[in-house]
């Protein structure tokens, strides 16, 4: 989880002056949101309702969702934003670039 | 190509009127955005500077894109929504739910 939270916050994914992903969020000043979604471990292989059966139970995934809050703000040096655990949430934002990264933290060298 | 379209459009990932994800984008009457994004291969395995090195050439992805929106067009019986490719974007969403669902149809039974 240490990994996964420093490889957050020092991946170089922002523009630099001259246009080149070459900035941080810790170099940039910016801020993290964190939101916990049990749907990202949705698998889709058979049929068309998705099985979240890989996802962790509650009892499991808050003390982790917590425990990546705490890190991440360690590493970035101050408080983050997070999402309400479980929650039904309408989150709005602007996807610019737009840019998405998936980061596994079981992929790690 | 034609399993990930099917998929997208016949996945249960709305609610009805019980608030169970039990319908799909196609019973609902839903429209699709389709978005190309490079940055969805980046490897973030070592050091803080992303490899985009597996993404594909426009040339080999710009045919595939574009079949994607003819397929998914297809099977929803209706135009979808494009970006533009290649292009810097800012694509403003509410992401309700928020749910986030990765389909790799390398991972398809």
């Amino acid at each position: 989880m240490e990994w996964l939270s420093a490889k957050i916050v020092n991946l170089r994914i922002f523009n630099d002056a001259a246009g080149v992903m070459n900035v941080s969020v810790l170099d940039d000043g910016g801020d993290i949101i964190v939101v916990s979604q049990f749907t990202l471990h949705a698998s889709t292989r058979k049929g068309n309702r998705p099985s979240y059966i890989k996802a962790a139970n509650p009892e499991i995934a808050i003390p982790v969702y917590e425990k990546m809050i705490r890190s991440l703000e360690g590493n970035l040096g101050k408080k983050i934003q997070t999402g309400e655990f479980g929650a039904d949430m309408k989150v709005s934002l602007v996807n610019d670039g737009p840019v998405t990264i998936l980061i596994d933290s079981k992929n790690k060298v």
